[in-house]
């Protein structure tokens, strides 16, 4: 059974190798078609205020809440590239919508790659032209959009549930850094084929992404290209119940949040930042981010060293709510430091596996979150000390 | 000439081995006496809410504005220490009150190490006796406390201004990584044989460290120990205008962190990234700091790539009036990116120099701000993964 893009019915997809890629033979160019009957879309984008030239396409069709279909490329972010850029989307578009026989403004954008430096427009054409001639509703047409959309990605991700009442909710992700709040240089395209309205899908989108892709925080760095777009074709003919169908795309986005940690660059240990006892959820987010973030923190763990000193420390300068008399450490279920003081012996605490949890309780009220990140590696400063150039 | 807390007339010092540091013979306790005849004294302490208990301590004994002497400890933080870690720093304090014959209340107490561990306190005595006995009023004794507060530091760091109307300001500081906002991490002490009234120090000393230490940001960390204090001895006799005093402080606390920028864990790069055209000096700070801050753009600028797309994004997130129209990056006087579009080739940046300088225009006003960082090495996250353990 198919777990992507091709995974609910109504959707037709391809992934080809178009030449915009410097690496030769690399599938770089996707397309995601929607055959309907319904075309309702949702998405959310990048609140950075430099935005890739797709990501400015893609706000703006996204306003009549309908998409035929999504294009997407690797191998450049088409960010920073001025009207020469926002040319090379529109261009894109057009040439997409002219194959399905739809608007432009109803085909949206995605490029992911490099900042600064325009895409060769004719590779990129040529490939729509390409996949065009290749969608398939095939787990194969999925799986080659997973593999298009790739960057610093190890392998590709995709996920899929589908309800016992009949219908499916599945989708792609690619994003291996800068990933952050409002996850920096993520793409997704998730696609349905349940029965809802335009405003139930985009509220169940943005639920899903704040307690998914929103959760996970890998450098706190934050990309001009983020996009994450849900797609439905109401072809299983079944109405969903907005509940049951938020439930069901929250369990997706979670599961491709989970793929992209385990894939960040330079991973070697995947961190679980669980705080307890915060004044409010709000704040319960902030100190586990702000732990997430911290370099001492993320190196300590890259060497195995339980030194939870640095976690009160960074939990101290969050700005939430945080008395040190009733803060907690907790490391692999250890507990390390009570009400700010000692009170374990640090060495008891392993952590020479790959799963890290790191609970800190605040005892201050019944706020709760969870951050996943990654420890700070050589790997990480490699991958990306020589990433461009 | 004497250029640490020794340059200024009035000061008596010494740095002594107590073995309280795991280094066998490593200098780690270090005293400073002001001998009057006035004793005026400010401090800025962490604003982390996990205070150490020196810290503790030291924002008590501040609320009088009068300092007899600070004692220092390097080899351990004395944070998350509780009660007994309290009772440690009181009793240091005492120690040091008995031998001068004042108030224990007169007596600042700063330690800076390990987190969460007790300090070895019958070392920590000793060595306050032994110091006291070796107290000198020469550059050596001032070179002693500059060597006794170093962890992570590879060179001791002091320095010295002398006005010509016959007054003297130089201090120490310590503090190689966990440097951020509100400096964290260091510690350090500054001495003046000024005559200045206590308000006048204090908000010379705010000044000075709002431009120096708080424009340093090595990692985003806050420390749970922060120190930095300020003592006059009014020995010159000469009275300071506060205002060419706050300049020649500020100078001193510039030179001091520009000396920790140099020495920051792991650095391979020193970068200056200056902002202009914000629309506030807030604005100018925050894009500063988020570009500094930035581990894309820190991997980066290690691998000498000139990566602009990725300062363009850090600016784009920053928590401040940022507008694509406007923002320029220019990295080591090559404009590669004008309104936020590619506007030169990057090959031209030579990054290949231990000096890197990021300009980032705004055009948006006329708030301006400089923060000093370093690059994102294999040697900071080597040092910082095999630091406790």
């Amino acid at each position: 059974m198919a777990r992507g893009v091709t995974a609910a019915q109504g959707f037709r997809a391809a992934g080809v190798p178009a030449g915009i890629s410097a690496k030769p033979g690399k599938l770089d160019l996707a397309l995601v078609v929607n055959d309907g009957p319904r075309f309702a879309a949702a998405g959310v984008l990048t609140r950075n205020k430099v935005k890739a030239a797709p990501v400015l396409w893609t706000e703006q069709v996204l306003t009549a809440g309908r998409l035929r279909a999504v294009v997407l490329n690797s191998g450049g972010a088409n960010a920073c590239t001025g009207p020469e850029g926002f040319q090379a989307t529109h261009s894109t578009a057009e040439r997409v919508a002219e194959l399905l026989g739809c608007g432009a403004v109803e085909v949206a954008v995605c490029s992911t790659g490099l900042i600064g430096e325009q895409l060769p427009l004719p590779n990129v054409l040529s490939g729509v032209d390409k996949a065009a001639g290749e969608l398939a509703a095939t787990a194969d047409g999925g799986s080659a959009v997973a593999t298009a959309i790739m960057t610093t990605d190890t392998v590709s991700k995709q996920d899929a549930v589908t309800d016992p009442a009949g219908w499916t909710v599945g989708g792609t992700t690619k994003g291996a850094g800068m990933i952050a709040p409002s996850m920096a240089t993520m793409l997704s395209v998730i696609t349905t084929d349940a029965v809802l309205e335009q405003p139930a899908l985009d509220a169940a989108l943005h639920e899903a992404v704040r307690l998914s892709f929103d959760r996970l925080d890998i450098d706190g760095s934050m990309s001009t290209n983020d996009t994450v777009l849900l797609l439905s074709s109401g072809a299983s003919g079944v109405e969903a119940d907005p509940a049951e169908f938020t439930t069901a795309l929250t369990r997706v986005c979670q599961d491709l949040a989970a793929r992209m940690q385990a894939d960040a660059e330079g991973v070697t240990k995947r961190i679980t930042v669980r705080v307890t006892g915060a004044a409010s959820e709000d704040d319960a987010v902030v100190v586990a981010r702000t732990i997430a973030r911290d370099s001492l923190v993320k190196t300590a763990i890259f060497g195995s060293d339980p030194n939870w000193g640095r976690i009160a420390a960074a939990a101290g300068y969050a700005d939430a709510a945080v008395e040190p008399e009733t803060l907690d450490v907790t490391i692999n279920g250890v507990l390390l430091c009570r009400g700010a003081v000692v009170a374990g012996d640090r060495a008891a605490a392993d952590l020479s596996g790959k799963d890290v949890l790191v609970e800190v309780g605040l005892g201050l009220g019944d706020g709760t979150a969870e951050i996943r990140t990654t420890d700070l590696s050589h790997a990480y400063v490699e991958e990306n000390s020589a990433y461009s150039s």
